[in-house]
């Protein structure tokens, strides 16, 4: 099977809620806009669905359950680009999960939650970096010694 | 806030037991395998994490909870590429939610959970395209009359 994913499907429970956050909150340009489904293009060849949960159960044939199992994480350039882009979030509504700071891996980031509780991670991390071939170059850094 | 996403990473039960399944079952090649987590290259500049999900909560700073509040999905180029990437799924132990068949958007699709229940999509969408550039062409096309 395909070592791919092309298309991210969050379940919300208010269309029209989770379409204000993302398209006017954040200031995202939908790549189709429909009554029952919204997609943004998020990447290379890659969008991101809203979907009501219901509707993402029924698609399933099983019902969708809320629940916080997953994250989606943003790599930005600097910490200054995880500051500017967690104002951003938090300007649109969303909820603070995590301050930005410093990380165990030895990078910077934040958490938020969008309306439905998705939660997105803004990170800087100087263990990644993507190739000309888009190729993701993923280092395990030395996290900084915060005990001493 | 940039409309961008690099990492999806999915909160597991047991992580040997997921590793098992992405690595062996599925047959993809890990970008890093640490003792903790493991990523995966699923896009260009974009990676599919495995990673505890009591650490993802304490990672976010707030308990993460399972769910099956979203999806994600693999476009491919036929119904036949469908129906092979179940096979290997099956094969690998999947749980299958919904055998392919013909979609209502007018593709044709099926679905399949992973061992902790996190839903994928095997699709071909007939409207989904992606331009050199590596823009998403998604058009709505008309679902085929299966009323009558």
């Amino acid at each position: 099977m395909n070592q791919q994913v092309n298309l991210v499907t969050l379940g919300v429970e208010d269309l029209k809620t989770s379409r204000r956050f993302y398209s006017h909150g954040l200031g995202w340009t939908p790549l189709l806009d429909l009554d029952g489904i919204v997609f943004y293009q998020i990447g290379r060849g890659l969008a991101l669905g809203l979907f009501p949960l219901a509707d993402l159960g029924a698609d399933t044939g099983h019902p969708a359950t809320p629940g916080s199992p997953f994250t989606l994480a943003q790599n930005l350039d600097s910490p200054d680009d995880v500051d500017k882009a967690m104002q951003r979030a938090r300007a649109a509504g969303a909820t603070v999960l995590k301050e930005p700071q410093h990380a165990a891996f030895g990078g910077y980031h934040g958490y938020f939650a969008d309306p439905d509780g998705h939660r997105w991670e803004l990170c800087h991390n100087p263990g990644w970096s993507v190739a000309d071939d888009g190729s993701v170059v993923l280092t395990a850094v030395e996290a900084p010694d915060t005990e001493g």
